[in-house]
Parts: structure tokens; sequence; C-alpha cells
């Protein structure tokens, strides 16, 4: 009788996970959404850019991702930007 | 008869959207993921930051966006800090 050849390393299960989209509102036309900041022009000791795409004055940080973290068991928080 | 009353404002139909988490592997065991950027200490005059939270060099961007955003059709790219 004819059985069909399975090499070993074809003999696993695969689970699909769907990837999901992080960005679900910020700026949806552009084909990416790239910021650029020049250091020359930033006023404060510090200022805090957001990274968790919630943000109503993105691409700063207005502390939305803690509603975000809280929300979905997250652990998201800006990229702080320090003059010095 | 009696018709259980309704207030108009309870009258619609509800859908739950379940919230997502965005980072799902890098520093889970921190509460909240924060990176800091001495200014002063950038050397290149351009440094790209991660903000897709799939970068293998987090919190610098590796150029992962690419895949990600190819992977769920998200729009998501990284910010650029300029020293001039
Ligand atoms: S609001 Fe997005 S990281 Fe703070
Ligand atoms: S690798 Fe995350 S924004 Fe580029």
């Amino acid at each position: 009788a004819f059985a069909p050849t399975r090499k070993p390393g074809n003999d696993k299960r695969t689970v699909k996970v769907r990837a999901e989209s992080i960005n679900p509102e910020i700026r949806k036309s552009e084909e990416k959404v790239v910021d650029s900041v020049d250091l020359t022009q930033l006023s404060k000791p510090i200022t805090p850019y957001c990274r968790c795409w919630r943000s109503k004055t993105f691409p700063l940080c207005d502390g939305s991702h803690v509603k975000h973290n809280k929300a979905t068991g997250d652990n998201v928080g800006p990229l702080l930007l320090k003059k010095q």
C-alpha cells in the first residue's frame, strides 16, 4: 500500500494568529505616519511623545496611554525627549 | 396589560468592541514601558525611534513597521529625531 511521506519538520500543528492594526484612527489617509522632531525647537526640559496611537495631540503624548493600558492590560508608554 | 417602560435613551443597540493590546512582547514585566532620550547623546543627524512595538532594537526603529503594516493594513511609522 502507498503511504504518503511526510517530513518530520512538517508534522507540527500550526496556529494562525491574526495580526492586528495598532492605529485605529490617526491620519489613516497617510500611507505611513512618520513624524520628525527638530530637536533645536524643543522648548521644555522634557517632552513626551506618544507611542500608543491614542493621543488626541499626536505625535505628542496627552496621557491617553493610561486609559488604553487599563482597558487592554497593555503596558505601553511615551518616549521622553530630554534636553539635558 | 402591563408593558415595561423603556427610556428612549436606552433603546439603542450596543456593539461591544474589545480593546486590544498593541505591545505583544516588549518588556512585559514592566508596568509601563517608558524610555528617555538624552538629546545631547544623539550622534547621528537623524535617529528613528519605534512606535510600532515590533522592533528588535526597541526603543529604536529597525524597520519592522514595514512588515507589521503589510500584515495588518496598518499605517504606523517611527518618530525621527533630527539634530538639525
Ligand atoms: S498618549 Fe500615547 S503614549 Fe501617552
Ligand atoms: S520598527 Fe517600529 S516604527 Fe519602525
